[in-house]
């Protein structure tokens, strides 16, 4: 059975799905496309030769009865009203990040679909699908380590552009290991605190870089993620988690071993474009696999959209107040509940 | 445009390719299938919920006008019967290993596609698909360590069944390097020779295991592989080229690191059908979108399966004979030419 | 010319280097032994078989003109009156840590040997003595990294007994990062805080175990440092500096690498005498070498003695307030000045 | 008990070991000297500041009755008689190698040390003192991997001068694999065959380089040894073996792990003399503390330097007929016998 999806912004990240979509991944066809700028819509359909209808807006899109599944891939302002018109129109959303650009809004979403009574939105959070994550997942969930008591990460950009601000330090970079680690430990979190080492003189002059991360959970756990977005030598995702019984560790980037000019080494990557791309593709067909026969998306939820919005909120009060600043999510629906788990 | 797709064999690997046309690959399409065991096939077609026509034969399969590839996956014997049809039928083939049983069967078939004048065989050697080997070969081609001297390599199965034989070790086993070294440094065999090490106690009585093989090609490069299907520890495959000016290795399996009982290690693999997952994936979907539009196939060519099988019979005599054996393949067609350096 | 040495202390450390300099090193010579238990100090003198003279007490030994320079290897409490003997009678020491008990006893140590104008003691810290931390020494002083900015580390043990108490975990164990950290970046202490993850059920109850320490340097390094106590798996000790252009990080202890059980692996060590016994040797060789001829000792001063002292009251302060607790060394004299950058 | 050792050649190797036993090693003296150059006899003396007699020749040396031990660091042809007259004092010998510049000569001191009934004479193998393959020893002994059934193993120098020829690959670098292997494994080489892969422009005109040996043991285990003296990238000692139960493999020298311009790796040694540094001071050591008390040396004895005599001839013959040759040592005498799995 063919999943039936409308792609509501063509912007990179959206021509990159339908790419997946189309050559890539089995299962979907993108039956319908819209973008605030009509032209760019209809040039998309051309260059990969879909057989989709244009449509003037996301309502309209979403409410295309040829539309099964819509795929959210507007700028971040937009998301919110795209995900609530398809959780109105019961349809599942594959939401890129972020799920909305306020708590609040994410919180409404969440409400929204415990109201309609069944899971139908994923949020585009990938590092889940990633194989070293998954590999750290399943060692913990088997208790190879005991019980995980402490976190050690560190998320490095080479080099980001002069209009990448302290705050997007969490809001774009940090995000990912908030997302990915309170699933990684199957825990929430309860409080956060931003520490500013000297700063690297490779960043510019507004941005605060590096920064470390220490965020704690209700279970205990101690998290330090070093944020370093101007590290210069290399994209480089770190994680460890250290537990009772022994420390675990996501593998390096594989690469051919060298022995040239002194060196015994590996090459690591320059772009985070290529760290994750078997991730990218491995959500989406989770979530076209998932949805194609009535089923709920298994990815990130809604909730954990929510999750990750107040954790930010959170941690940008933290970097500006340099206290320790406490983290509240509510009770968490049943709806997202004890299947937390067994879930991607 | 779908490439529709034939099988003719629907056992362990023609139902594994039948999974990744229909649930992972895009492009291509499942409409016809054929078996030996007439039963085999309509159960396949109805597991895997296929809209595909079941023919008595591979001559009736291959002519039909709906097929435009076949996929031949039948046991070893009956392969260049079907390859030979498909040629003659102007069909793409894509051919399990190996190509024909013996040397002379291949070169019928790479004659028959030479009159034919254009490439329609992909023989399923996955291992030039491996993001490892392709990383290597990237190298080399660069000339990263500059010109290749030496290449060591060890081809290790935990164990094998009582059925192993020891030409089984080049036949099955060695096959697999001799078709990736050579493309690797692009060069041709010359001269291959075996030597037998002491013997591990934990083969068969019947089985010489391990072996080293040494394999000469006509640059001079000297290659020593060694095969062990007895290993007891893990399937482990390892490749490193030595050059003028440097070395290279093949990455590990990534994996996390784990710090426990006094070690710091990884997990190696027990079973070789996840050793090379990916590559089968790539190997397949390259050969549905190369030849999707007309065009040749990308990979290992009918050729390269005659190389192998001249290379493999050499090994065999030279396990007999304890002497170095001359390696012979005649002239390489035009057909098969140039295009060496630049296809997969 | 031989360097004539009195041993203050023959327990289990002071018969170790009583060992290390009659049978390992050159350039010692053992003359005089002296332990609040006399019968301990004969049986020490019998065995090694020593040319040494037996003395009530370490005033008397010091004294002695047979003796060039002292050993100071009893137990904590004693060492400052040992220490200010020597210095009183212009005799070189080496001192194993505790320098002092307090700050404040380090402190008068420091006021007298800066009163005697020569700098004659050296305090038993011997991880600068250790081949990596010495290669991440020379690579920071090349500025390999550039400027560094950040220092994550770990100090882990198997295990400690039930005697081992929260405030050891910086008394006793974060010390020896206390004593390197500072030198390996030539930068100060500025303040410190206390974290605690988690505790592993393996400690005994009234431990906390692990602990972070997070100390700041006058520079804006920010040093995140785990102490783990009961982790269990083996005795580990970390160290990664970040800087402006790359990161380097403490070798791991070189074993064979193995493929055995489906694991590639090394082993690590379990004990932690085995860590830094290269470095043991190295600093007493070192030592002896360099007064040998009327020079000053090259490692560790008094001075660093009284860092770590001081460093670690702030540490165990901050255990209990929680709070971020500032470091104040007051002004260094110069007799310990810019020889820092050059110095073990 | 000091043992007094006289020199017999104050060249570059002599000097060193002048310096290790004055300066880093215990319980040994330099008290006599001799060189064919008398002048360097004298400034070596004068210079180390030595309290030492200079002898006009070896013979004079050896019989004085101030010396209990003779160190034989003079030119390779003038070893032989060194040793021998040694043997005949009755001396303790340790001798750089070659022990005698022909298999005939090494077996004419072997029958001189069994005439005289006890070992006297130690080799300067000093591979089986680096810790490495100590690690690599003990885990074949404690039957870690099982049975051993093959080594690879790996010699490269970055580049060697133009008076390097073909032979001395044999000679001056795989000799240092033939003692070290047979001992690894406690077994004897049997046959020894020689491969030439292509030649590496960057080898002098007259140079065979690099080379391939393959060296079988009457245990039947298969060692294949690449020897590459002109590899360009660094000095790297490989060695990896293969055994019924897993692999194990030689520790890369530890050096710090950078990530830097894109790398993760670590600095390989370019100059041969830091890789075995330690292992030079504790063959010194171990000859100097066996001996003192007038127990047999526990290193490489006389029968070694034979093997390693009778084996490098034999490879030698190798290079030239392209054929495998036999190895044959005749009995080993009893003096040598069964200590074999004891001893370094």
């Amino acid at each position: 059975m063919t999943l039936n999806i409308g792609v509501i912004g063509t912007g990179a990240i959206g021509r990159e799905h339908i790419r997946r979509i189309t050559n890539g991944l089995s299962g979907g066809k993108i039956v319908a496309v819209t973008d605030v700028n009509m032209e760019a819509a209809r040039a998309v359909v051309e260059n990969f030769n879909l057989d989709a209808k244009i449509y003037p807006d996301d309502q309209s899109l979403v409410q295309s009865p040829d539309v099964d599944a819509i795929l959210v891939t507007s700028w971040g302002p937009a998301h919110q009203q795209s995900v609530m018109a398809g959780i109105q129109a019961g349809k599942y959303v594959f939401c890129e990040k972020p799920l909305a650009t306020t708590a609040a809004g994410c919180r409404e979403i969440v409400e929204a679909e415990v109201k309609h009574g069944k899971r139908l939105v994923q949020v585009g959070f990938m590092r889940r699908y990633d194989a070293g994550y998954q590999q750290l997942k399943r060692a913990i969930d088997e208790r190879f380590i005991g019980e995980p008591l402490m976190i050690h990460c560190a998320h490095r950009n080479p080099e980001v552009n002069d209009g990448y601000t302290t705050d997007m330090a969490i809001t774009d970079t940090l995000i990912h290991e908030i997302d990915v680690l309170h699933w990684l430990i199957n825990d929430d979190y309860e409080s956060v605190q931003v520490s500013f080492p000297k700063k690297t003189r490779l960043a510019s002059s507004h941005l605060r870089d590096p920064q470390i991360v220490t965020m704690e959970t209700k279970g205990g756990v101690l998290i330090k993620a070093e944020i370093f977005v101007n590290c210069k030598y290399g994209y480089d995702i770190q994680c460890e988690v250290v537990g009772e019984e022994g420390v675990i560790k996501l593998p390096e980037v594989p690469s051919i071993t060298f022995r040239k000019d002194a060196k015994l080494g590996n090459h690591l990557l320059m772009d985070w474009k290529e760290r994750f791309i078997d991730a990218y593709d491995r959500e989406l067909q989770d979530f076209i696999d998932s949805v194609s026969n009535g089923g709920e998306p298994q990815g990130p939820t809604a909730w954990d959209g929510y999750v990750a919005a107040v954790t930010a909120d959170a941690c940008v009060k933290a970097q500006e107040s340099g206290q320790k600043e406490s983290v509240e999510f509510g009770e968490k629906p049943e709806l997202y509940g004890d299947s937390a788990l067994h879930r991607v």
